[in-house]
């Protein structure tokens, strides 16, 4: 059934599914937009904590109102012993984000969100708690230490670099887990976010609503070309050598991921951001190869398809400067993503009807059934 | 902004949003098809695993086929050391959905999907297994007893009441679970379904879209309404009874449930079915109170308000005369359900483009950050 691919109607592409306040994707004269702020300014001028209060509760905080968010969520980033239990239970060579579905789920067995007044609650838990969960599985599968997941650390980046590495994080690298948690954090009706609204839709609990996204954020089509851009560069030993390689990917026709996008045809606008962050991690780190190989990919691919990097490209070269696993690049989408989905949960709620849309049937006729003898 | 509610989109009612072979919904002269046979047809003929061959693999299978299926799914239902000890750590009070959820998830990390071409495999596995999760779970936090889940039971509802009844269930009974788990099999693109078909297309893995579907279902508009109609009627100590206290939920504008559907206007063509079966559990137990109870609510409902019982609402009665405790009705739907879901995921994969609708901005305009300042 290969015709259904043409059709316009495909993917729902184009189509509106609802409303929302949060975002805006694309529009002319602003690339993206969190209610109403572009997300360069966002980046350039906010912590992560900002953006996160900014999504979930409808204005950017006072530094009143900022240190005491930042204070409630530093107060929830232990996990209780079943947890930890599930965790150490779950094997190295699990799938990341397989571990942060499980996670997430079990979090719910534990703390249900027993009512829709609690949503708010919930989401700040999961905001601080997700990267104890994603470190504690990490730390005890691969090093077998069982790592206290209590720490002091001023935000939700450094907390996660802290527990990753077991040590805090200078000031340049929770600065830039800041932006990079900033550019993920909201993306109007993306799959995964849709996939947190049809959920919602049934006036299901917060837990399963973000159980359902992570899985959708799984997907090589959705999450994860972060990380097939660092398999693609860090194959790569100059710029001369990412050149030929990828000018025969390119006439191979092979799919090469952290290019183009669903929805901008110019530029993706976080792209420029975590480029210039690369760029300084690079010089930090002394790097010679990874920063320029990751230009020199930018630039054939400019030249040869009119293709630009989206989010996604420099961030490769920017997390592997931090020394983050590449296996957990999609995990901090996820920590980051989180205010997005459960937002988008909260905006469905409020205005709510089960989503359940119609099917083109394509299949048999009626017909009767046949006895079990006289079936071929 | 109710003004959203009354938009002919609201809820994507209405709109295609993908092509099924898989059943038909609400077709003048065929209430509901699965892959061109009427579900009826299907529940007054078949065991559950021809229909769940039927939607999975495509045809209804001969005598040697459903023996092989049978025997193969007979020998899937144990559980690895680790998804029990997940259960085991999953209080006596956590929503039953929340435990399926959970468990389906942990499976995915301890028997991942690696490629599609497994996903028939994998599909089978939980269908084999999903009984057992839920039933060690219940049996452990309930009974604190540690059931072995391996047993002989030559079908997947005999499967499941003998985990959880600790005896092997007479031939009515496991006759009735046949009928149920039909009945629920498949339903088109209803929300959890279409959960599915979103995470599918992302390419993530079958446990990922399987476990959005049971979060999806787990809402209260979507499962669970036996589970409220058993609520309901278990108050009611006759007929009698049951019409004063209907006539005042009515006068009051209380919400009811099993009644009425979404796609179906004039009946649920799957009440027929189950209330016949209703009937004969009820004499079987000799039943006076809770069956003459339903059809009593039936009778309301219809003369007053023109609403018919949907599947689920002798699916209340025909569950407790089976002994079967009301928080496990949900979960039930999960074990059937799942061969939709499984063969929606399969459909999507097969003509696959990610689903990523659109959505109307109703926020704020562009604006610049102000410094924390300046914030209000």
């Amino acid at each position: 059934m290969a015709k259904g691919k043409v059709l316009s109607g495909a993917g729902l592409r184009g189509q509106v599914a609802g409303k929302t306040a949060l975002s805006t994707v694309g529009v002319s004269g602003s690339g993206l937009t969190y209610r109403g702020y572009d997300v360069k300014d966002l980046a350039n001028n906010c912590q992560f904590e900002e953006v996160a209060y900014l999504i979930l509760k409808g204005k950017l905080p006072n530094q009143a109102e900022l240190d005491a968010y930042k204070a409630k969520l530093k107060g929830m980033r232990s996990l209780p012993q079943a947890l930890l239990d599930v965790l150490e239970r779950i094997p190295a060579d699990a799938h990341p984000m397989d571990v942060m579905r499980t996670g997430c789920s079990m979090l719910g067995n534990l703390e249900m969100e027993n009512d829709f007044s609690e949503q708010g609650e919930v989401t700040d838990r999961m905001l601080a708690c997700f990267p104890s969960i994603i470190c504690y599985w990490y730390r005890f599968s691969h090093d077998s230490v069982r790592i206290d997941v209590d720490t002091d650390d001023d935000s939700i980046g450094g907390h996660f670099l802290h527990l990753l590495r077991g040590e805090k994080p200078n000031a340049l690298h929770e600065q830039v887990m800041h932006v990079s948690l900033i550019l993920y954090a909201e993306h109007e009706f993306n799959a995964s976010t849709f996939t947190a609204r049809v959920c919602a839709s049934t006036l299901s609990d917060m837990h399963s609503c973000i159980t359902g996204a992570i899985g959708s954020l799984r997907g090589p089509l959705h999450g994860g070309a972060n990380e097939a851009a660092m398999e693609l560069i860090e194959n790569f030993t100059s710029p001369e050598h990412a050149e030929a390689e990828m000018m025969g990917k390119l006439e191979r026709k092979e799919k090469i991921m952290g290019f183009g996008h669903a929805i901008y045809s110019e530029s993706d606008p976080r792209n420029e951001i975590i480029k210039g962050w690369s760029e300084k991690l690079a010089a930090d780190v002394g790097d010679t190869v990874l920063y320029p190989v990751s230009v020199r990919c930018e630039e054939v691919m400019w030249r040869e398809k009119k293709l630009f990097c989206n989010a996604d490209f420099f961030h490769a070269s920017a997390y592997h400067f931090m020394g983050i696993p590449t296996k957990l690049f999609t995990p901090i989408f996820v920590m980051s993503r989180l205010t997005g989905w459960a937002a988008h949960v909260m905006e469905q709620r409020a205005d709510n009807r089960i989503i359940r849309p119609s099917a083109d049937y394509t299949g048999e006729d009626l017909r009767p059934v046949p006895t079990i003898a006289d079936r071929a």
